[in-house]
């Protein structure tokens, strides 16, 4: 029978914790992006089959996993404001500047908006004395509004 | 009469139009980053006294602008998901990569949250022959949650 | 003083009605598609110069009409499930097809979406001795899904 | 025991896995267009008894899945707005366009709606050099609103 | 200027109110049916022009009156679930013996659903000793599902 | 055990799938009205215990689900808005009416409300050679409001 | 022009404050019980032709606000939870007693409910040298729910 | 292991059930008031221990039972508005009498609420020719806001 | 005419910021904590008439203000959730330590509530050099459930 | 398998009870402070490998209620509005007092926020005469808006 998603992922997790590993290795070992590959282990994106073998082999578990990470997820999500700090302050931050990046994106490309999908993030440590900080880096294809 | 922060906002950008400036020039016009002066008069941040005078200068407005642009702001938002395209996007970013931010903050940082305070962010235009690129980059100080 | 999209709105509906004009009318005047003129006159797409010009002058209005026209919307909505039951029946339908059209979408193209913003629309009148029928087109651009 | 349609959908969905067959395939092996069969198989229509057995048939499965499949949908959804971004770009269409889609029908029909019951869908690929794009076309049948 | 739904139906309860007369005497020198031309009133239908000449000429109010009966109605209601006991009944009835009417109205004619828009409704006294009676019709064009 | 509400209408459904049986004949069958009786194996309506006794031996089962028909059950729903669109259209309508229906009964009655406990339903076909109607017919006391 | 049902309570509510009365004195001028005047200034009942002309004179107010109290209420509430420490207080024991009132109920009346339109309302002070309680007593007509 | 409130809930309804025994009798068995201890029974109060130790020995249950009546409770309710109609009633008394009890309290006893802590609760029967009415008393202390 | 509460809060604002005051003023001179004195005048609670006067005094304002700070309030908010980073973090705070606090305000007195009515708090800073601290204390009158 | 936050949970808590022990005895065992330890158990944060080893040996539990109280929480809950008194309360309380707090914290610290995250809590019992009372002291981190 095959695995959900969500199965999937409490799999993986379980795998994980027991080999101690990290997301940095297993990035290393499928050959993709640190944030790529956790957002398909949560679920959220889909693995190509070998990049999916390499990440099943690696922690150990059989190719009902594999095959559960290169099914095409259905993205969602139980609370429409997150509750989590974490989360939450990330809501609150597009919500605290969104008119903010919506007039400079707009005085920068035109009318338009950045792709949520042609999309990719990196999240960096920056050490600092006054107290390290966390650096979040999104890069989307600017899409214009075209008349027609 | 004091000024409303959003009457504020309206006047700020009516003067803005008039004068076919920018949030560019606003930004070098004042000395603050386009990023935080924009939000300020959007009316989700304040500014110092001399900022503020600064500004209100340069677009030729009053000491009420200058004054409410100096008010401590209560920040709110009408909608709890937003609709226009532009913030709607980031709003579905952090909730598919809500986990994944999560788990990698936590694994390079610890147990604790990227502060929305103590925060900046930079907005770039990436050029690219497929398609130019909007960059956006958070940065926030890491905030430990420690036992007691 | 600038002219809000929504004064815009009533301003171009009110003319639009004292002149006894179609949609169809105005699209032609325009050179643009009739959906694209009409979305652009109810504030949710913005129109060039020229064409926001030959639209007021067509109408009969100022060049304040022309120039909220020009504006870049912000796209917003008051009811999260639409009342009105010509629009009510696409939310409903988009909800009972939500699975098949995403599962057909990702048989024919793979994991990606439609684009909402490269996107246009075309709404037909198919005359139907059995009672004429509406034909709704969407055709937006395939955005793949990509891993890094 | 009857089998519900949310378990019908799971025995087909892996049933159509494991043979690697495809919509199109079932579409073709039911006599059904595409759009309604998938539907169909979400829980959303019913089938006739015959297509029900073809069905079935075709995916190796028992007659309790023609049963479920026969069986008069209530037709329900979670979410009030959809996360999927396939899903939700849709939602987003109808709200951008949903004042322009009524003034549109409203001026080709009168006063009447869009019937989402006497309704077909097609779903297709237009191939195109720039990016493939799809093209989904609504067809439902005038309704007018009668005074009496 | 034209006249909005809502302050065409301030305008009308007021006359109404004023002249001391009905909705039955409104109907009958319009020649409608007193449902329908109530909802009228309310602005959740159009009248035709010469109806809608009529009921200003009755109430004795001026053209502007006349052609904000004839406008097509943006259907919208402000309370998902209504407070009013008169409405929230209503919403009551249909929550309670929801799944029964769709029961027997499957039973009786096959998957397909009740037309709210090719539709009529009649509202009648039924007098009865024990305390008098509301009897309320609703009748509805069928409109079944069928596959393609 | 004693047999939940939900789990007596799971059965009841299934016994009268088997037997090939109509609500019609279970009407007959215990001497009640189909609405009503439609109801209660619903849940949302109780049986007397000699026509619980009855239902339950027409079926074939057992007096568990006697037992649960003649419990005073606790009325409930979990949409606060109907999504199948046989019970929506009835949604849509006590909107789009309510405030005509609230009219028209204090206009015949007074102020007061129809009452939905002292209530009767019928829901009859009626044949039209231009398609079949739905009838529903509605029967409440009136409960006036009386000052004291 | 007829006077709204909130701008009537804003009326009666100065000339209440401006001469010093009470609700008692109220009461005891229109020959009506406390809670019944009260919630009919409050918009929330009406008051028949010379119950409302004596309070209006009794309150040295005009026949607009005799005519306003006279107009049958749309009731209605913004708040689905009420914020106001006194109202909340009574929606929690609703809340929390519910079960119990509504077990309390069948056990000594059968199936039904509690009318809330043939109902009445008592509150009193009851002086205790531990703290004064308030006591408010609710006496509704029984409802029975009865086959049909 | 111990029970939960739900679990302990179902156990006594079916134990009161099977021996066909009454809340009023179950009050005198532990000398408590019926409305306090169904309260206890439906987990929204707790009782001490002599009192559930009767409670559970009168209805022929385990000392499980009796702990879990023992347990401080967590209040709880699924439905920010009642959906049965003998709840709903309540629900729809307090809001429409929301403002008259905040008033004549405010008259009576100055600026305070009604404890819904302590706080009491009669339900009554009066007989009635001309049916049978419920009598709700509830009684709370009133606590004053005081300014400090 | 009488002012509203928040009218009032407007007028005490704008006098407040002219005269360049402070909360802690405005307390010493009404003799009131300052975090009593201020809710007053956010309109959360009432001041008596001397304080109310003194207050209106010290702020140069008329007798309106005053007697509209004596007036009993509605206290009424409009986010269920709040916005404001500052008043967020408190609704955190009580979403993530609520099962905490309830359960050692159980261990400590017994099952019961912290009153909010018989309520103050302080609000401090505490210097420190790492970092001042904000110190806010509540302190309410434990209120016990009691059986009856 | 390791053990999930919520069964975690579960499982001190009965232990707790069986032990007959109190928080105040598993904050001495494990040198934290009370307020601490409880959201820990609770699932609301997580401790250090040696703390979580004594709170474990404390109630003599395993090692995966060890693992499982180190584990980083997401922290989540289900109501947005609490329903428990004691906790509804705090919700009341920062919405009554949700300004005053904001305007004081700025009087004393300029713009700026309490930090949720660099937060410890004390729950203190004070003896009183006239009944005792519920003391809460709130301490965090003074976090400034800073312009960039």
């Amino acid at each position: 029978m095959s695995l959900s998603k969500s199965a999937m992922t409490t799999t993986i997790l379980e795998a994980k914790e027991n080999r101690g590993t990290t997301w940095a290795a297993i990035a290393e070992a499928t050959g993709l992006h640190e944030v790529y590959v956790t957002s398909a282990c949560y679920g959220m994106n889909h693995l190509e089959g070998d990049q999916a073998d390499k990440l099943a082999t690696f922690l150990g578990l059989g190719p009902e996993v594999s095959q559960a990470l290169q099914a095409f997820p259905h993205k969602t999500w139980d609370k429409t404001i997150p509750t989590d700090p974490v989360i939450y302050r990330f809501y609150e931050a597009i919500n605290v500047y969104g008119d903010t990046m919506k007039a400079l994106i707009h005085e920068k490309f035109g009318d338009g908006i950045m792709s949520a999908i042609d999309f990719t993030m990196d999240i960096d440590k920056v050490e600092d004395p006054k107290g390290d900080r966390v650096k979040i880096t999104w890069n989307g294809k600017f899409l214009p509004y075209k008349s027609w």
